[in-house]
């Protein structure tokens, strides 16, 4: 815990409360505040004897070796790049406990047969360049190379002072901080024998139960589009609403017809940046940019969400301008796509039986019910090394269930719960 | 019309059509196009032999001079600032128009009792300094010097070329494109004797009803206000609907809310500028700040559809969040009140007279109907002025109604109509 917080010097988001450690993150992806972390997690594994390679994309892996060298690492990962009013734990809490693990073992003097790795992932986020888990899904060969290096940066995050005035690539933003590394991006250049992540649950089930230890079983589907609404500029003062064809006003009747629909399917929608052009107070905008983030526990669901949005959306573009013959049009592009996931049995395994192992002495009478299984809402990396190798996750409470937010908290008691939990299922795991 | 468009070579904006002159304008007020454009209109009337003068907004005042010395000149103003997006005509032709009437002057020597003045008002648009007609308005000593030096350009517009990375102030812009004059900004140290001003309508009723001139004696009321949405940045992933305050939810709800309250009043209701915070893909937006501008006929329905809004925008906020007991607040900013303004009788009846006079020989049989009273939908300069000296305006028809658009358009026939009129007017003014 206090690494976690020591790591956390590069990069202070919001202060929200009068602790020394009561602030946000605000470390986006490849900004000058995340090579300072890079280089402190290179050179604190160095330290720790770790074998460190750097990827094409960034990924940072360093191997603690096992007796055998023809057996593949057990990796314990997550990212240390954070949304732009992020929290302290989403992400860093799982690289930190692989920090952890390593320490432990060397402390112990462990042995194990295949190596133990820690692998800090580029860009998880999808804060800076909108692509969520982009550089695991490189090393997965789900997303090719050049699409991954060709991304641009987000307006509204490259007006922060990390940003240059034109949008960065991820290839020039890797370049610029000198972290286009040369091993090729892919599972068969830094193999793995499994992948566990230890996360916050960043949602509200397992603080509200007051339970301990969420083995993370699945991962929820997401889809995230980048929309535009093409009206026309007008004056605001002299345009009556029958002679409009604005597309801010679409926008906003397309949010509102988003919950709606979602709701009725047991899914999400939001919005989360929005751009209206020209941008002055007295001209309708005639141009909208905006993106839609769509989620729900079944790959079909969100499909059904997105296909009834389409028309409804074309329907609400067609009515705005109808009158003068100049209806606004409305355009989609996908921007990513992460089907629902189900885990490794092999490792969800190895997560129950070290999460009641680790809760066994808690003061309640059954403690097998402080561990719970349950499916994430977020997107993580352990979504793409699922596809090649063995994956689970573990989750651990977090205040409200806020994340995404500077104020986002977990005890430190809970932190250390998950270190002991996540430090046990590589052992069980290297030891199957 | 010659002149019209090669003033506008400077901030050329949005290419629409193959013809030289068919793009848009993109002229912000205070920027190195505007101080291109300012240039040539001070060497301009110089060249006319009139004195010119320059305020502490930048006004400028060119003068030439009557016969009598104590008579002050009578003034046709506008502006030469653009829209984001605009067109070649809004405001433009007004100060274009003004130099054509000196020109028609001299060349035929004609002699006034009081000067002859043309004025360029800086920054009407509002749309870089979010207060319209605001040097006009200082002139008239509605607005505070204090105030105007100090109003910081927009976010939106502030992303333009034109501006510095730090949002500058209208005091700053002033004086680095050299404009900060001497001339205390008053109408005691620049008086006039009247105020003309020749405009496009802007709006569709001229042309739909095949007229050439409106004799304008009014302008409808309008109140411009800065809006904050205060929720809570949360995880899009993780956070069900009930669980959130999400800020940009709140103001879609609003804006489609702003235009039924305003429909059903007879008024208008527009959003032009909408930001959200933090502006991540994956981040429920816990801050949204957005402009509104209410129109209508009556100062008082203006104030109706405001205290309506009100209510309504508050119970909207509180219903989002309300499932964590942290709803959404709201917070207004009036930025600019522009009340009803009826025009001076004495300056109407001259331009009735010489605007029945100019279309006297159309071939039409009841030339009286080329002409038609008619109120304005939009603010200009002579609203203020109007607060201190005799004042009217004179539109002419513009293409579908359009302006704040880059194909903004009239006729070269209509232009030297409305120039024609315009000349009549204040020359019969100037005998009254
Ligand atoms: N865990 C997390 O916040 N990941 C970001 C990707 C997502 O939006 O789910
Ligand atoms: N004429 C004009 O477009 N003026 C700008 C002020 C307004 O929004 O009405």
């Amino acid at each position: 815990a206090k690494d976690l917080h020591h790591s956390c010097q590069w990069g202070y988001g919001i202060r929200w409360g009068d602790n020394p450690t009561d602030t946000g993150m605000q470390r986006l992806a490849l900004s000058e505040e995340d090579k300072s972390v890079r280089d402190w997690f290179i050179q604190t594994t160095k330290e720790l004897k770790c074998n460190v390679t750097v990827d094409q994309m960034g990924n940072i892996f360093a191997v603690r070796p096992g007796r055998r060298a023809d057996v593949p690492a057990t990796f314990i990962g997550s990212h240390l790049d954070t949304q732009p009013t992020g929290g302290r734990y989403d992400g860093i809490l799982g690289v930190l406990a692989g920090i952890e693990v390593l320490k432990t073992m060397n402390d112990m003097g462990l042995e194990t047969k295949g190596g133990v790795g820690v692998v800090n992932w580029t860009n998880e986020e999808g804060a800076r360049f909108p692509v969520s888990m982009i550089s695991s899904g490189v090393w997965a060969e789900c997303i090719s190379l050049e699409h991954a290096h060709g991304l641009k940066e987000v307006p509204t995050v490259a007006s922060l002072p990390t940003a240059a005035s034109a949008p960065e690539t991820m290839k020039s933003a890797l370049q610029k901080i000198n972290y286009l590394g040369e091993t090729p991006c892919s599972y068969k250049s830094s193999p793995m024998a499994a992948h566990f992540e230890l996360h916050i649950e960043q949602g509200p089930h397992l603080v509200s139960a007051g339970q301990r230890i969420g083995v993370v079983t699945a991962v929820q589907a997401y889809r995230w589009f980048r929309l535009n609404i093409i009206g026309r500029d007008t004056h605001t003062g002299t345009t009556a609403f029958e002679h409009r064809a604005d597309a801010l006003y679409a926008f906003a009747r397309m949010m509102v017809r988003a919950r709606e629909v979602a709701a009725s399917k047991g899914c999400l929608a939001s919005v989360g940046i929005v751009e209206a052009k020209p941008g002055s107070v007295n001209t309708v905008p005639g141009l909208v940019s905006f993106s839609l983030d769509i989620r729900g526990p079944e790959t079909e669901l969100v499909a059904k969400v997105e296909e009834e949005l389409r028309a409804d959306f074309d329907a609400i573009a067609a009515a705005e301008g109808a009158g003068i013959g100049k209806p606004c049009r409305v355009e989609w592009t996908l921007d990513f796509d992460s089907p629902a996931v189900i885990f490794h049995q092999d490792c969800i395994d190895c997560v129950q039986e070290s999460a009641d192992a680790v809760v066994s002495d808690a003061p309640v009478a059954d403690t097998k019910s402080l561990v719970r299984p349950i499916m994430s809402g977020a997107g993580h990396d352990s979504v793409f090394t699922s596809k090649r190798v063995p994956t689970s996750m573990i989750f651990i409470p977090c205040k409200d269930g806020l994340s995404h937010h500077p104020e986002e908290f977990s005890t430190a008691d809970d932190c250390a719960t998950g270190v002991s939990v996540i430090l046990q299922a590589v052992v069980r795991y290297d030891r199957k």
